[in-house]
């Protein structure tokens, strides 16, 4: 397999020096420790558990701000799309679009992201076992589009909780296309404060490791200079600060894993 | 509380004749019984397990039909909508909107649906608690309409299955509006049949019974005069010439419900 | 189906004026209400979750105890075995013994619970399906008695949590024994409390009727004058001045259950 | 921490024969590779899914064959025990006494096998959440014996299905003790096949190397010459050809993992 890529930013994209300033310092760790990155960041929190959360700056506002990203730090940018309309305005400022995972069975919304022809991150929804996401994949592939990655998020236990079931990296990678995981949702607790969701963010580095062990294409982790005063998902970003470090491990184990394919039985 | 309604209908709208011929005869045993009865019809499947799955209609097609219903019948008819620009089309035909479960977190989809007017039945996802409604209620309460149903259809349970946690009649009652439980969708097993989602009907008129006996304002059920050769949701759904008997059965036990409320603790 | 039996006690034998004075509350009230009754009593507390929590009289301190309140109540009387050893001994002064859901797949605690000849109810692991439960009754049946009662109790979900899937009621009843609902049970939160089960007494009355109106052979319900100060189990067990309420309440949902079959598909 | 050890062996003792030749293969294995091995062997099989299933040869017959492979190997052995008067038996032929999962809250067992001074292995229930066990750890602790290791084996998920979540091993690893992962029972689905369990043997040496990456001290894995022949776990024990190979792998990566903590947050 290729070497490991991280997918990392800030939950979302808060004004336009937050971006330039997370995604240059993220940029200049993953050269120091040598490993290919992605810049994550959304224009839109479209699903926040309560209405009073902070949604973002909006698709229109976001474009230029994207583009100005990729150019100064020269990263491929990620974001999230919430309906088939902004793929298209969406995939003119960035390399890959993604799927969040309650909207993964939208027909129409993949559809859409496929015919741009970007390559699209499908985030496994809570609700589905890794072998049904050959069906998801199957809507993207189907319109043409061959460039899929499918994201391991966690998955649905008791209430306001997730589990990763490990089992889904190799069940995943059976289908054909790189597997991705996503160590900062996985460790979500959905709901967990009421008004909004909690989060254990000291696990997502056991998490992340634990699935690079496997051999994984891509780890994705939300990360922000001062989580504790993020307006979404400060629970489970990682501080900024800590970032190097967890760069370096899952850069260690993904050599070690792609060095050596796991036991078939 | 006041007396049961049944929310019923096919999975899908399939033609002008089955969407008249099916709420024809639903209003016909609704009568016999004396049951209050709305007719659930969907335009668009917008998320079915794989792409060759049959979608419906569509909603331009669909909406004279629908009104056509509306007069021909006399019942209020529900139909499920998917994006923020369907709300305001679709309620020009209908008396209810509906959010599907895997939406019910999408803000602009709730604010659209609000801003109709209508009465807007909210499913619960499949990876939400009873108690994280609250939350989705407000966005539709926020929005200046009260007028929300909040509806229990299931929760995730291991891979492919979903259980139903009678605690969530209770709970979701507390949040202030009237509680449906949709009594055909969980007993479905999602994807469970590879390329779609399996079911076990015969535990649907079981699953209606005992939460009917908590005190509910709604029940909802699919229903089909052959479910085994309809194109969506065949596993789950109520053979049509079974359903008075359930219509009466569910009537008995609401009537004991109503009349003896639990005893609080 | 004959008519509802409710199983009905402390969590423990507390001490014999504790047990006298329990049992005869609960028989006069059966008698006002007119429903049977069988008195559940416990020696040991076998697997507390810390092992701070209090463990009971012991077997040799309790046999005359209980029969005791078999002989001055006439009620019959249930305990729950721990060990192959202690069976044929409780079997002495009891009526039905119980195998505790951690154990129920014990093979050599099942055997010689069958061969004292008294009913068995078994309570149905948190770990197992409610078919699953076809091998457990089969172990005893195998043994030369067909006097087994099956018991839902709830299945773990998530941490710390159970659920009640109701559609265990009818599929345990198609291996053909007895179908008991333990309602104060299914409420624990296993573990909840750090080094205690934690509990919600409110949902036992709501669970306990849902199950009933689907047609049951009894329901098992822990009860205490004052579960707040219980030695164990206290946020689940019901107060005893509320136990008339509900036992009227599951005899009127259990007539109408049983004069109406639910409606097969 | 100490270098990783592994816990191996067959599901059941099925003869001496049986026990010398795996047991001897394992040792020869574990020399090549260079790491530490206990042999792992069961004289009774007390809750199999049904009562047909093979049980083994009973703990008198099985002593003077545990004494011997001890004394032929030189290998410690691990044998579990289901009733407290075991403990101390067993306790003459081998080293380390483990508690199955079902019976990991039965306070008699666990002080039973805590005094005999030997090393206690506690599987985690499947019932159990992770920071449960600090009660049954204490148990036994408690009792005097501060020699217990902490096992994981998998979480109930749905019907006859367990999930793996890796975040028990750090949580166990706060408890203060060795942590363990049994990859082999973690692949189980239990009352998979109806009269007996299912298992999924492919996925145990993903489970076993993600759970070794993160720094365990031991990892319990069930082995067979045959598994498709074995009297019990045959779907998810391995095949004693391949287990050279995980072991090489499992040191591999618990080398690269006590070189390299876990980046805490």
């Amino acid at each position: 397999g290729l070497p490991l890529v991280l997918i990392a930013g800030p939950c979302q994209l808060e004004s336009r020096a937050h971006g330039l300033e997370v995604s240059s310092a993220l940029k200049e760790m993953a050269d120091k420790v040598g490993i290919g990155l992605i810049y994550k960041t959304s224009f839109d929190k479209a699903n926040r558990t309560s209405v009073k959360g902070q949604r973002g700056l909006g698709l229109k506002a976001s474009l230029p701000i994207f583009a100005e990203i990729r150019e100064t730090t020269g990263l491929p940018v990620l974001t999230d799309v919430h309906t088939a309309e902004q793929c298209a305005i969406a995939a003119e400022a960035v390399d890959v679009l993604q799927i969040p995972a309650f909207l993964c069975r939208q027909t129409d919304l993949l559809i859409a992201a496929a015919e741009t022809g970007k390559a699209i991150n499908v985030k496994k929804g809570q609700f589905l076992a890794p072998w049904d996401m050959k069906n998801v994949v199957e809507k993207i592939t189907g319109a043409g589009n061959p460039n899929v990655l499918a994201c391991e998020r966690g998955v649905s236990f008791g209430y306001n909780t997730l589990v990763t079931d490990m089992r889904a990296i190799p069940i995943m990678g059976r289908i054909g296309c790189p597997v991705v995981f996503d160590a900062t949702h996985s460790v979500q607790q959905p709901g967990g404060q009421g008004a909004s969701s909690g989060g254990q963010r000291e696990f997502a580095p056991y998490l992340a490791r634990a699935a690079v062990s496997l051999g994984l294409a891509a780890v994705f982790m939300e990360t922000h200079p001062d989580p504790d005063n993020a307006p979404s998902d400060g629970p489970n970003m990682i501080p900024l600060g800590k970032f190097e470090a967890i760069m370096r491990d899952l850069k260690t184990f993904d050599a070690m894993a792609k060095a050596n394919p796991v036991t078939a039985l």
